[in-house]
């Protein structure tokens, strides 16, 4: 398809989102009763686009790769997220200008203070301001500080405050609370004190049922449903390994200073795969699939470095050479890449950038984010993370249910251990109420303290130990207990699986997917476009009547209902402006085709198509022209799909 | 197609509930922590088939018929829900037992306990158990009171409980505790004394941001989000009417005591229609397409006078007698009923029960549930509410937005009106800073005050009135205000739109799907089949080989691949059971189609197609089993779509 979309057009913010405001893609929720920020509704274009993003994604990963999809619950109960860690761990830290009330997210509010500290010196030393690439990094960040004051730092100021930056994300509340004394960091808009830095969990809380008492949260994540089901779904699997569940849902993260539109809202649509995988072979049935694919690295050694130096190099390199760790996690960032580019994406203004290693959770292997570029410049948009057996296990321990893989072993193993054996008939007798809390103890030890009381055993035919919740020592002699190393096959192996984690933010996704394909043309910058690609644009077809001549209707009615009837999501524009304006419209709803009846319709039955990019048009029957939308939509070029159609001239003037 | 299905099996709740556990269609929500009432996940078939579900409604409502879908969101601030009336009335009534902290849905208890008498004097008469029909609407309330004592009442006795039972839906929370205390209601299990019945909202209520100070709820529908978008929707429709905006997502409810499965949840998908409509003409221009479909209707005379008894009429008779109170309202309930059949429910058990007067919401102008039978009885699945004007007027009012349709009239019409003149100049120096409370006073009184205050003003050349916040009389002569009748001739009309609400309980419906195509293999009642239509089943084609021989293996993946390419959901079952089994499996999950692959596959590639239903099976190339496989999931029948293919006989045993 040529495109008249000029190669290095300036963007406009301010463009699209009037655009976008103007057609109801979003808008803020509850708008007429002043808005809650972080809250957004999609109108629309902007339901429809989501669905066919959301509808994409059901297809290229769930359908093609057999994913075993589910849809679990928002509501939460306490305990599930105190065992996963998101009660404790899964906050910010805020601080409070007790005069005002105002609340600040503290790292936030750091960054801010010392980026524009920075750029006063440069200017007070009449320097240049900082690289482009680093500047728009941060660019989603500033908003705070509206005012630059010109003053010189002195230079181990400015390398303190550099060093600060680049390890921001890594800080405690207690390490924020220092830093803004030190720094005399206040209020930027009143210079008034804050108080130090409090926890705030970003769990949205409530309670479950007529009591009151069964304390819940709004789900952080879908990937906790999916873990807790894990048995039911490896069942649904026919017990085979590995295979991927699958969940798109909202979820939700009480933010504190919630900005930037679409890029960080307190409710949000998920879609998340758990790719289940044995630890010790997280090889990929089909990676020679995506090996070849070619993609944008920023791995975690040129972070370190303080570079953002791209490597574009092959997934079948990068897994050899160990920058990624595993088959099965470059298997996900080629399918992410792929996902990506069907949708929209420019394949420019992507990148795979590695977590730095305190950026990870400590039992993460390995994690990588999609970033989308956009104005407010590179968005984590997915993330792809090897969860090992954490999740699982804490699970598993906290209820006591196995969540476990058992494999029939070809070949039986020979295992050396050390067993217990209790003659529990003398434990009883001898202990009384103790007993069991003793014979517990001794079936709960591991290898290397059954080794010890194995040698004590050997050596005083007795052993002395410390029991939770009995007094005292507690000896136990060898004719009550033996401890032996002994040799035994295993014919099956269970193992914890290890998780693979590709986590999309849809609305990040969906807003830069807006982004990317918006420009104006060039003779006419108010007359904004949406090139999105047909597959996920709102609407395929615009059928537009040259007038509200009656004659018209009948032609258009029976279009519309043939589209519908073909599944092809069409409207009809039959207002009494322009056809120039009624295509202008449409561009702006970036809807790829435009039909057009006219008095020649009337006399012969053709129509014209029109391309929205390019507003080339060809005239052809009614069944020539939908066969050509039909190929069309589904991928095919302009050129291939309206082969053999003339061109036409006409209609279209403002 | 030709069915083996029983006419009239006998159902088993037992059978049925065993296959969804089995094949996880669906389960509760935190199993393994022991789960939460109320709340349920979707294993994979339940949440392709809901995906299914979703899907046919979209295309059926939304791109049928051209409405604006948005996604709004969960999260509501107070005053929007406090507007709405949510806060101050969407609650049921609680009895709590003091001495064991067990908490009773007062209605539902009463009920229960009335009903469990009724029945045990029955008993001591030795007289029959009431009949059938009424008996099935109750059953899916039972569940409290498991023993039923034979004990005899008085006739009259009898005569109050009858008439409480029927009242049952409309008591106020003194009324309920009245009767409690009258007719000696205890804990059904204790026989333990209940405090009165408090009111229980049932919205979840949490916190939005880190001051805590903004309350908030998860929705309980999704028609407010849709409301307060509503001149942002008119402005998307290009200011036309009638319009309708549509919504899926879900909805949360803190039930009291959440039972019967997925009918009655605390978190719920709903999809709900918002047809906003002119309230001087509620006719619709396609009602002609829907007409004459008979459907089966419960109008509320009939249950007024006790009965049940069904008038199988057509929606245009039922739309004429003024049974149903519009063309619009007609026209969804013949929407409803055509989406219903596409996905599987049974005609025969699907009724439209009009709501008595003492149901409907005070605004409401008619109500009809389509109601599902189910083996709890027949279960409101789909509501359809003309709530006239309320919504839209109360939020306008709340937030002094207009939400009103400017019409331009043809013919302009000749108001006459009451018109106000202040002359401002003389208000400031007179009243000071009462002044602009003064002139607020005047602009804002309705026709009938100013008719009166006109009528002071001709008399006595001033008024003397009280004004909000202004001590005293207020005297205002008539060089200040003049108040005079006149005559204007009106260009544009100015209305708030009526709405007609279809809305749609997904899981409920789902759940009666599920019912209503369950059956048994006569010759193996362990063999349970889902008989779905294929446009909604989970998957629409089991691919099969005959044996684990690796012959078979490069032939499953291509045929597999060619089907996913098609986009038609398929899965593989290439595990070691017999093919008997495999296919009993697959029966479970609903699948349409088996395709079979042995060694005459190897030798020709043609292969075998089994319909689930009958287990007839036919054989043919690949490309000819694929077509028909295309024909049969958009709805053509076996013989149709098989024509040509010749019958096979084989392959399956246990």
């Amino acid at each position: 398809m040529t495109s008249v979309r000029p190669a290095n057009q300036e963007f406009s913010r301010e463009a699209i989102e009037a655009v976008l405001k103007r057609r109801f893609f979003y808008g803020p929720a509850f708008d007429i009763y002043g808005g809650v920020s972080g809250l957004y509704d999609y109108g629309p274009p902007g339901c429809a686009l989501q669905a066919n993003i959301v509808d994409t994604w059901r297809k290229h990963f769930v359908l093609e790769e057999d994913m075993q999809e589910v849809d679990t619950t928002m509501l939460t109960p306490y305990e599930v997220l105190k065992t996963s860690g998101h009660v404790d761990k899964f906050s910010d830290y805020m601080c409070r200008d007790l005069a005002t009330g105002e609340i600040f997210r503290a790292d936030h509010l750091v960054e801010e203070v010392l980026e524009s500290r920075l750029k006063g010196n440069l200017e007070a030393r009449g320097q240049a301001v900082t690289p482009v690439e680093e500047d728009d990094q941060k660019k989603k960040r500033k908003k705070k500080v509206k005012e630059i004051k010109a003053v010189k730092l002195d230079d181990d100021v400015v390398d303190e405050y550099e060093t600060i930056l680049a390890k921001i994300d890594g800080y405690s509340g207690d390490e924020l609370g220092e830093i803004i004394e030190k720094y005399n960091i206040t209020n930027p808009t009143t210079g008034g004190p804050l108080a130090p830095p409090v926890a705030f969990n970003l769990m949205f809380e409530t309670a479950i049922g007529p009591s009151g008492q069964l304390k819940g949260y709004l789900r952080p994540e879908t990937a906790q449903g999916q873990f807790l089901n894990f048995n039911k779904l490896l069942e649904c699997n026919n017990l085979k390994m590995p295979f991927a569940s699958a969940s798109i849902g909202k979820s939700f993260r009480n933010e504190i200073s919630p900005r930037s539109g679409l890029l960080r809202v307190r409710e949000f649509l998920m879609a998340e795969i758990e790719h289940f995988v044995d630890p010790n072979n997280k090889s990929h049935p089909r990676f020679k699939s995506i090996k070849d694919l070619k993609l944008k690295f920023l791995p975690k050694d040129v972070q370190a470095a303080g570079k953002t130096t791209i490597s574009e190099i092959t997934i079948g390199e990068a897994v050899a050479s160990g920058m990624i760790d595993n088959e099965t996690l470059g298997y996900f960032l080629g399918r992410i890449y792929l996902f990506l580019l069907k949708i929209g994406v420019n394949p420019e203004r992507l990148r795979f950038r590695q977590h730095m290693a305190n950026e990870m959770a400590h039992y993460a292997a390995d994690c990588w984010d999609a970033e989308l570029h956009s104005s407010y410049g590179w968005i984590e948009c997915v993330g792809c993370a090897d969860r090992s057996a954490y999740d699982l296990s804490v699970h598993a321990a906290r209820t006591k249910e196995k969540l476990v893989v058992r494999e029939t072993l070809e070949e039986p193993v020979v295992v050396e251990a050390f067993e217990v054996e209790l003659d529990k008939k003398k434990f009883g007798p001898k202990f009384r109420k103790d007993a069991p809390k003793i014979e517990n103890f001794f079936v709960t030890r591991n290898q290397c303290e059954l080794e010890d009381l194995a040698a004590s055993l050997a050596k005083d035919l007795k052993v002395t130990v410390k029991v939770d919740g009995v007094e005292g020592d507690v000896e136990v002699d060898g004719s009550l207990v033996s401890i032996e190393k002994k040799t035994r096959k295993e014919h099956v192996r269970e193992y914890t699986p290890n998780v693979i984690e590709p986590s999309f933010g849809i609305g990040r996704i969906l807003y830069c997917v807006l982004e990317h394909n918006f420009w104006t043309r060039p003779e006419d910058i108010a007359r904004g476009v949406l090139s999105f690609p047909p597959l996920v644009a709102p609407s395929k077809v615009l059928v537009v009547p040259l007038s509200n001549n009656e004659q018209f209707e009948p032609i258009t009615q029976e279009l519309i209902n043939e589209l519908r009837a073909l599944a092809i999501p069409s409207k009809v524009d039959d207002s009494s402006v322009s056809i120039g304006k009624r295509y202008s419209r449409n561009d702006e709803m970036g809807t790829p085709f435009g039909v057009t009846i006219d008095f020649q319709t009337v006399k012969d039955g053709s129509i014209t198509l029109r391309e929205r990019d390019t507003t080339q048009q060809v005239r052809g029957s009614k069944a020539e022209i939908i066969a050509a939308i039909q190929k069309m939509i589904k991928g095919i070029s302009w050129e291939e799909g309206t082969k053999g159609l003339a061109a036409f001239v006409g209609q279209e003037q403002d």
